[in-house]
């Protein structure tokens, strides 16, 4: 069930097919999902797990233009200055949680030096997260290399499962389930159609900012009707991160994909996000619109590398609508995750409800 | 007649007394309006001014702490680099016209030193601008250094006025009449009240993306009927910018005032505002809540100054709360620049009506 | 008189022809200077003037990408908000005076006007500045709207003269006296040779720290030997600031352009410069690489543009190459300035002392 | 033995007692050193490590105000969203070879979740990396948590070790023999006496542009007298990284901590790196100089805290002072570890040799 099945759209722009960031083409998802199981009304100790997402089908050899933003930094997200001073995204892009992402970030070295062979070069891979421990025994450790190997193994094409999956296995939302969500828009241009997908977890905000479409379903859902997750000692309300990950094939340089990345941001706050003191919402926008950028250090073919590489990049007389499509879609992405996001209680018994459905579009409608 | 006059009110938490930015003590705003005249239905050829903003009585001799943001580039902020490098804004902020900017800024440098007085020292004046040329003879250059002098002779703390005034004489704000306007809000603290003000210059967004309140009123108030103004050849509609300058008394330090500007970006997002490309959506913010803050370069106090200087800052934990006030006084403070705002036919005879408060209000209620 | 007439070369690449920011192809620098003659030990007044550096014979409508870098910001250049936003630049860059940039500033908005005909389009020009307060009479404010102009008509491909010469005519640089300097360096590849020039304006630093290809020259010129200017009261030694513009034929991206600029700081750090505290240390970077960017803003010709913009970048194999040359010839070109420059006694009788070049030789060499 | 038992001094400045940044009192220096014994012309397999710097005795529950610049982005660091956000370093700093920086980052928040005890919160830690590959077997990821243990368990504020010990136990430096290295410098203000200390891991450089006070070494010291290490296929001499971290007991805010960690900069470019494009020159500087920050998120103490915090900062006016002991000692830093490392070849063969100290003080005094 995602947002359109209920009958709310985000803009007025159209969706690519599956309206998910698989939409860009060559962009792969894969997810392994750790524990996550639960029975009605019991507890469940394990609720974690990785995504990854693919630019296409050998980023590791060949990087694909990228820039960042962010809202807020109480947040991880390796490879940054890479992606910054020289705006390439150099590997699959992961996320975890909190306390497993060094893991996470290690077997994709890993995994690099498998594909690659021995020699003398290095990785510094992407990998971002958002803290589950209100929902998964997170000091378990129960990420393994295995995982991050499933995630990549299984990365496909289809629509992403949204919701209680991958990285955003143990995710609260605006103080409802929270998890994984996407979506996509595309564009029609002189030179054919460009898609822009955006991929969230999302594990951040508050009830009362809460709003769809500027409708403010968080203050019309109270907690009398749907309650809210206890809210640890120490904390406050909102407390956790949003990672935005932007892709699209339209040729964008990296200083436009930052430009983009912000534009994410806004999406966020649209939503109702304020980019909380303890929250990490960090933006990533990759394009794949240009390939054939040269492999980061060490590869056979730098012996035969021009002194230089042929590029495009989108007319400025386009940006704006594109951004548009950045905030619609990230607003979409974020619904999508609450909509299919389903109720789970962590180890320490405390309980993320799902928004229920009748009860959304009675809010959406009062 | 302002936003709450009609019944509008954004977010949950109180205003200043004032509801403006000058309702943070020491903060004062001033004007010169130049031209903005117009009979009915008659075009009127000089539509533009200066707006002043002074931190306290005397920022000329004792800075304040400052930070910036910027959502789109596609405009002129003088002074930033020392603001980002220093956290400090050494000068009034005045706002007026693109074509002009040069001048003032260089009549603020010439305020200046006839306060100082003559000795080896330089001024790095904090002037921003917005584009007037639609609806005023721009490049007639109708600013002098006397509307300079005006706008800070008549700087005071009253409420100041809104719409069409000062900078903010010919602007365009979702394709509706904008300009100046300025809302504010209070938090209580265990160590007493705090203000943010917000005060902006508006002249930027479609009016297809503008919502208030979520509420997407400039869906439902057609070009049918309320035109939208005539977009010049190669223009894109939301070309033009919006300045935001928030104000607090609550002692920020620079890196904090960055984040509360960024905060005033997601306001202007949540209005329907994209960062548009051909946009200089710029965010200054300041805070007077550290005063003594020594002397920029030259001042014959300096022979006695300690090494170090007695600061405080907010505590991390009430962050989010100020997030909070910033973006619902950006939206406000937007919305009362189109209230007050009046229709305004500029010289090439292209009409900025005002929003109607009547269609507005059954747009809200729609 | 240069550096290489002494003997002196910085680094092991070769220069351009010309050994000068115009050995870049279409790369033209013009020069204003407003008074600037002085006799033998009489006192000059006014001692300021206009530089203006233009990428190519068109930048008013053809627009080149570009980056920037803060080494230290007590300083001021306009337009970085749309260099860093859109990587371009979109005029001509102009140098001069800290209190008369707003008039230069506006001044090339006037002659954008002029150029382009009646219509509604903006201009955010690039116009940096240093202090010559010192030795000029800056508040008399001479440069005047006659300077800009002359200077955009004389530019030239030419050598350009170096030392008290346009914008650096008032200069003072490690406490001697200093003004404009230039520099280049080309490098072959295997689709041609590219060049970098190196322009400055150098009115920093102190002379206890100024070294020459590593000679810690500064030190071995004492104050009783050379006389170092007054320092004013409440003015720290190394006061002032510095602007460096690099340019290059080869095809660099704007957060490319961003890495060369940061270049030209270590280059100002070898030579002695410390980012003083008082000193407005910015870096410009532009490659003419590419040509055929968009107008920016309107244009008639935008109707037929297309999606996409075709470009080439620079592979990223050469870099490390191309920030040796930066490095190289951001030192050459301030040892140039010191060279040519010639001392100066101000208005208030303060002398800045050419660096002799006897004195140079022997302290190179001891 | 270091720089100045050669008699090698950087700058005029006085070091601390120990002229190492454990002169900055409460910072402590830990190493676990992973192999890195190696018989004269024998082969070592694993030559790697961890080092760790604690900014005071509990940097755990009480953070210090951080600031971080980047040259180059060919490298990691974690946390340094929270340091550009917060201004707040939350952990200690641990460098380590780049393939095992997510372990160590993992081990991190093992770490702290064993101080803190069970609850919700997260942990960022800062970690860094340099490149050991080619002197060591770096994809056997021989470091392991009880590396990081022990480095914890031994700091201590002694001098460190330097040269082939902790993480930079295979260094390879200005294609000499690198590793750690350490220096301090003080100031006395009419306030006391104020401490910086730069410490780094060094494996960057080209030994073309090598210079010690200036004087090029390393063109003197050819590759026939003392080679330089095989250059591995596809890589350019000069790839590697450096970080440096800069401490001081002087009262800095976040954004004064990253403008002396541009300075650190300047200090590796004036010892002739270029911020080449393969090395990840990253810097981080931390003042302890405001103690009783509040601890990063959930404390149980947050119930008590005040609305704000009382701080201090250093005058303006002393600013260029600290940055020319920043820069010095960040040279020292560099040429400690030069001094102090000893030959080492690596599993392939490679052998980086140390910087011989007679050679090098002909090189000097030539």
């Amino acid at each position: 069930m995602r947002a359109r099945d209920l009958g709310i759209e985000i803009g007025r722009h159209s969706t690519g097919p599956l309206n998910a960031i698989t939409d860009v083409p060559g962009v792969n998802v894969g997810y392994a999902t750790v524990g996550g199981v639960t029975a009605e009304g019991e507890r469940s100790t394990v609720n974690t797990g990785v995504t990854v997402i693919l630019p296409h089908d050998d980023v590791w050899t060949e990087p694909v233009f990228a820039g960042a933003h962010r809202l807020n930094g109480s947040g991880e997200m390796t490879g940054l200055e890479w992606v910054r001073e020289a705006g390439e995204l150099t590997s699959p892009i992961a996320l975890t949680n909190t306390h497993s992402l060094g893991l996470v970030r290690d077997a994709l070295v890993k995994e690099q030096v498998n594909r690659r062979g021995p020699g003398p070069y290095w990785c510094l891979p992407v990998v971002a997260e958002t803290y589950d421990g209100v929902l998964n025994d997170i000091n378990g450790h129960h990420v393994t290399e295995r995982h991050v190997a499933e995630a990549l193994r299984t990365a496909s094409a289809d629509l992403p499962a949204e919701g209680n999956v991958g990285g955003g296995t143990g995710m609260i939302c605006h103080q409802f389930k929270g998890g994984s969500g996407t979506s996509s828009r595309v564009i029609d241009t002189a030179e054919g159609r460009y898609t822009v997908g955006v991929f969230v977890q999302a594990n951040h905000g508050r009830r009362e900012r809460l709003s769809i479409n500027g409708v403010p379903v968080g203050r019309r859902i109270s907690a009398e009707v749907i309650p809210t997750p206890e809210v640890p000692r120490g904390f406050e309300p909102g407390s956790g991160s949003i990672v935005v990950v932007v892709a699209t094939d339209a040729p964008f340089l990296p200083h436009q994909c930052s430009r983009l990345a912000q534009r994410a941001a806004l999406g966020v706050g649209r939503m109702g996000g304020a980019g909380e003191q303890y929250s990490g919402d960090l933006m990533l926008a990759f394009s794949t619109g240009n390939r054939g950028i040269p492999p980061y250090l060490w590869d056979e073919r730098t012996d035969v590398e021009p002194a230089t590489i042929g590029l495009s990049m989108i007319a400025p007389q386009l940006m704006t609508s594109f951004f548009d499509l950045v905030i619609d879609a990230t607003e979409e992405a974020i619904l999508n995750c609450l909509v299919s996001a389903t109720t789970l209680t962590g180890p320490t018994g405390t309980t993320a409800h799902a928004i229920d459905h009748e009860l959304l579009m009675t809010a959406m409608n009062a």
